[in-house]
């Protein structure tokens, strides 16, 4: 059994931070809130979501699995104003998930959960770690734009750089502790990535809230934020690239 | 002779309204307004427009006929600001309608009406009327989606419902008397139609009006509904499907 | 050696202005300001832009060249707020322009400003001035459309006309004295452009500024603006069309 009640915006969150990820989803869902977990079709970037319940108006729930294809919620978000509530209801029996909005009934085929896998999120121990303004990360990955098909993040005491060069021109980003949240970076750490699956990533967060960017040598990017007024929470990783 | 002034919003909704019709038009002009009636090219849809001399600003005519592109009118509009006046002149020795807005004299060329069928749009008795605020239809006709290529209307009591079944998913907006104006449905009634022409003449009324349907079963459906300010009536008649 | 900061604001006008004419520009730069000159690829159209160091937040220059590609600055222009200060400093060693935007740095490779040419713009001696604000312009040239691939102007005492006639419609633009800011048509004049070019020129001009339109029989025309609240000017001409 599953039922619930929520925000257009904050579903339009979940669905948004999923996005880059994955189309087909499971939820995992419990008394307690809904999970979900990821990896994308190239094994390069995985996704651990977690709701709790708070995050939504109403919420009642036996242990249970929902498949869904996120395509199908998009449509249905782009019906909807904002702030207006959107409830969902699973029929067991006949596999369906109800969506309500207003005077509308959408009734959706739920995927065979079987048959999608949730892959374990590693939690990893990166030895840096730097609160950064989305808004500041989404611009500089806006500057990278063709000059390279790589971006370098690293990080040194209290200065965080995303650096993309290309045979002739760069770009980089310079955050000092000014225009951190918080830098922790006992050590310089750095490591690159592909620029379309980090900037994907990076665009996917809202852009009023802080990012937390887990990073250490030559190892995965973390990306983490919160979401519906931090009753969920969103972890990436990112595989680094091997450079040069 | 025809001559006229109206405000450019006017002059848009009456070409929103025929734009999902017809492209080449024919006005049957009077000393008290105009009117047009066209069919689609496949037959399915048959538009009956009708202004009120009272819809312009100034208006004298005698009893005439002007054939006009509708592109050509579309253009005009994209030039307009909203309130702003445009007259039309009709200069019969050369076979041109000329368009006046601000500084701005644009010279069309009339089309040879005798080659422009007007079909008579059938006045028919239609056994349930609802009235239906025109933004809750679009919102239904936008969640329909491509869900089905087909979409079914029915009648029943106090209870207007816009269905869209496919395979696995469907959609239903339910319309009870405390989200419509009226409804008057003496038996129930029900009349399937193609989506995309039903969507297409839906999405022609603007969303701030009231749309009455006329429905009976495997009829027609009757849409109809006010323009500039009930100075003008636009009916749209769309044949209905066979259902299996 | 050559640094300045300057409002995005500033270097999108100067961008926008050359965009019609060339990508790859040359800017020579004297202590005074900067200046650029170019022949677009079919030698039918040409520009002259002077930018006084005035236009400019700091401005620090010995005589200099700098070789750019539009479409870069364009994508820093992207990045910027309306506004925003903007930074440039010319690294001759390495043979680039650094650019800075807030915490992003640019680093911009320099064309060889040798292949550039930078033709004389000849100072025409043209019988007509008239001043007329760029948005009634721009509506004349909107309103054109695809009534044929030429436009003429011409200008008799105190009227200007803007006319394009296909084989069937035909549209005018005639501003008046009071429409327009002055005229001055000592005797009337007249001559004929391809629409593309002078659509794309006028389309440069910002909409709230007047321009001054050079006009004579048969000769090119001579439009100029101001930029940067006059520290700054932007000539084009365009050479006529030979009408049948």
């Amino acid at each position: 059994m599953f039922k619930a009640t929520l925000k257009s915006d904050v579903l339009k969150s979940i669905v948004n931070a999923i996005s880059p990820i994955s189309d087909e989803i499971k939820f995992s869902i419990t008394p307690d809130g809904m999970a979900m977990r990821a990896v994308d079709p190239t094994h390069i970037a995985m996704i651990g979501l977690d709701v709790n319940r708070t995050a939504f108006d109403s919420f009642e729930a036996d242990e249970s699995e929902v498949g869904l294809e996120l395509d199908k919620v998009r449509d249905i978000l782009k019906l909807a104003a904002s702030g207006e509530s959107i409830s969902m209801e699973q029929d067991s029996e006949r596999g369906k998930l109800i969506f309500k909005l207003g005077n509308i009934t959408r009734r959706m085929n739920l995927l065979d959960t079987s048959s999608i896998n949730a892959p374990k999120v590693p939690n990893l121990e990166l030895k840096a770690t730097i609160v950064v303004p989305a808004q500041e990360l989404q611009r500089g990955i806006k500057a990278s734009g063709d000059i390279s098909d790589h971006i370098t993040l690293s990080a040194e005491g209290e200065s965080f750089e995303v650096a993309c060069a290309g045979d002739t021109d760069s770009v980089s980003l310079v955050l000092d502790k000014a225009s951190l949240v918080s830098i922790n970076a006992p050590e310089p750490v750095r490591s690159a990535f592909t620029i379309d699956y980090f900037s994907n990533l990076i665009k996917a967060v809202p852009s009023d809230s802080n990012v937390t960017i887990g990073l250490d040598t030559d190892k995965p990017v973390k990306v983490s934020f919160g979401l519906a007024d931090g009753n969920g929470v969103v972890r990436y990783l990112l595989a680094p690239r091997i450079e040069d």
